[in-house]
């Protein structure tokens, strides 16, 4: 399924997008006052529009879709809306993305091929820990595995013992969820006195918030499994829009006869080259209820249009941040995924970590309590010591204090997206 | 959709029913090792079994099913199975469920049959509260309402002042719950200044507890909707397997092309006369997973199989009680739905109560609080005593004391199952 497109050659991608950019334009030009306007202004229109031109379009901010709840942004009549998600607005009115019946269906084709390519079979039995409703994820997750035709556990509501139970009893060969559940079942089943390799687990692919390399590969060891990462919007479809493969876990594939990719200059709003940094955009090729031109997604990343050594043309991002996550202490930026990334590939620590900020006098004071491995004897002065050098090297950040803290210590989080940074300064 | 089939003939019905019968017979001799040990034993075939000579197969009970964990009913390979779900499982293991994909497209269309019946339309926006994961409630509906055609706000994750604000900005037509979760939600309107009958909601389905008729045309007073009652159960699909009429709101029709209902007598395992309260046996008649054989559900009801007014000839069920409900007084045996009914018939009481139980000596002592109605100038000692009569008189129940509680006293639930009786006894 999907394997042609896949390995289409770019020239190939391209018109495939140049055409269904123009319907996507046509739609939003037509139904959404918003779109029409601010093409009117730019002095665009559908014809006019292709992935080269793209650039002269204004940007869709998160601001936009606040403002045009709840239905603004719609291109369909209401009776033609099949589903509605939300963004999980903790605060306010949280944002709501509408879906038709075509929407649902391709968007759970563009899950079964991300889960194909990160390794996942039609025959596995698939636990599927992520909350099921309003906001995406588990319904997304849900929708893409029946269309992949594994058996779907859906486990959302059970606690981890019952998770723990269920993957033993159903011999579940893969998992999907956000990295830290991964860390926690490992967790628990070691201090149970199990060992974790030794499930039937052999594929796991984490998301919902960004992780480094090194803790995939902690995943990985504790599983013995293959562990790919996936990205995912709700703004765009939602959970597991693209994703690693199995092959190379080198970047996550943009499914790019779906959407269209760019890596801006946050200051400049320029494009920026193959590799470097930037706020990644999208734009939406195959949306129908909802589709958004060039929406800024906050998110930190760079992308290769290199082809793959899996053999797929479709370009691959490295989202490597959330700019919200960024934390700035006096005059510099530091990301957790930096921290971790540093502190991981030092053999005695553990992927357990807080970062605690506080205001003394004029000075931002950051703390970072790391916890070290079970079982390993362990030098904390030293391992502080050392971890404070390349801190200062390799980030140019200076830590006040590292305290190497017992296995255990750190707070788990159970199934809900991981708290790594405790900001008390006013 | 369906319509034809839901008037047909009771001997077309019939026929229908005899060949799924075999058929069902058939898979489960040819797959399942406690099947066909029972049928050898008891000197059945597949090939002599119809639904008169049913009564001559051994019943099923849940404790069959517990002793076959995982899988051991399964009449299909396990990569043949698309998902699983569970019972609540507090306690020890849970009773596993496995579908194929024709079982699920099947409990789809069976639960979109079911939501025309009781007055849902494809251009409703419905709002469905109920818990996706393991239990089958929140994932049932969903598909059956994207199979209806409606647009469905999954919001189970929400709480109670985001339900409100969806139902308010969405325009919700239609809502899907446990009857306190309608109870609770037209109560919070009303503290919050609201009036529950301004809002769009016309059609109500409440289940997953037996409710008395008063308490549903309660609910449909206070949002001005019709209110239907519907009945599932996870081991024959799940939720919203057969349902009440919108015309006539009498008796569930239970969709005899897909189930054959038998009413027993516990005591002596022999069927009842049409009419007369038994426990419900059902034997699936299209489910390819998991196919059970007269399974006893351990709920009190009545049939009929007089046509109903709306023209349907399915039979209609009339749910009463969970036996394991059934609250055992000294020598005699009352249950929730019976108080709740009585009480209710009174105009002062609110559907707000509890129910608590205690051991004094050689006697069981029953106390029931009751809320009274908001802004009702109520003599309480007087309608605790009409009570404590009627209670006598109707159900031969000696109530200890009867407390009329103030508006807004009674534990309200939230989302969950109201939990009516404390039982403070050894």
């Amino acid at each position: 399924m999907g394997f042609d497109i896949e390995k289409a050659s770019r020239a190939e991608l391209r018109d495939i997008q140049d055409q269904r950019l123009e319907e996507s334009v046509t739609a939003v030009y037509e139904n959404v006052d918003l779109y029409r306007k601010r093409l009117d202004e730019a002095g665009l229109s559908p014809s006019t529009i292709d992935t080269t031109a793209l650039t002269a379009v204004p940007f869709t901010t998160s601001a936009d879709i606040r403002d045009e709840y709840p239905d603004g942004l719609f291109t369909v009549p209401t009776g033609d809306i099949q589903r509605v998600h939300t963004s999980s607005g903790t605060t306010g009115k949280p944002k709501i993305f509408g879906y038709t019946r075509d929407d649902l269906d391709t968007w759970s084709k563009i899950i079964a091929r991300s889960l194909e390519t990160s390794g996942f079979e039609s025959q596995y039995t698939v636990l599927n820990p992520c909350k099921y409703g309003l906001v995406s994820g588990g319904l997304g997750w849900h929708d893409g595995l029946e269309q992949l035709g594994a058996t779907v556990v859906p486990s959302a509501t059970a606690d981890m013992d019952r998770q723990i139970e269920l993957i033993r009893d159903l011999t579940v060969d893969g998992l999907i969820c956000f990295p830290s559940f991964a860390l926690d079942l490992a967790g628990i089943i070691e201090r149970q006195g199990g060992d974790p390799t030794e499930l039937s687990i052999s594929t796991i692919t984490v998301g919902g918030e960004p992780t480094s390399q090194e803790l995939r590969a902690e995943i990985a060891e504790a599983f013995d499994a293959v562990v790919t990462e996936h990205y995912g919007l709700s703004e765009l479809f939602g959970a597991g829009i693209f994703t690693e493969c199995e092959e190379c876990q080198d970047g996550a594939h943009v499914w790019e006869d779906h959407f269209y990719p760019e890596i801006i200059d946050p200051r400049t709003d320029e494009r920026v080259d193959d590799g470097e940094e930037g706020e990644l955009v999208l734009t939406s090729l195959s949306k129908e209820a909802m589709p958004l031109l060039r929406y800024r997604t906050g998110d930190i990343a760079t992308m290769t249009t290199d082809e793959c050594a899996c053999g797929r043309t479709h370009a691959r991002i490295s989202v490597t941040e959330r700019m919200r996550n960024g934390i700035s202490i006096d005059d510099t930026t530091v990301y957790p995924t930096e921290i971790e990334s540093t502190f991981l590939t030092e053999p005695e620590t553990a992927p357990y970590y807080r970062i605690d900020l506080q205001r003394t006098g004029q000075h931002d004071a950051i703390n970072i309590t790391i916890e070290r491995k079970q079982g390993l004897d362990v030098d904390q002065s030293e391992l502080a010591d050392r971890l404070h050098e390349r801190f200062l090297a390799e980030l140019s950040l200076s830590v006040d204090e590292i305290t190497i803290a017992t296995p255990g210590t750190i707070d788990r989080t159970l199934g809900t997206k991981a708290n790594r940074v405790y900001d008390n300064r006013e």
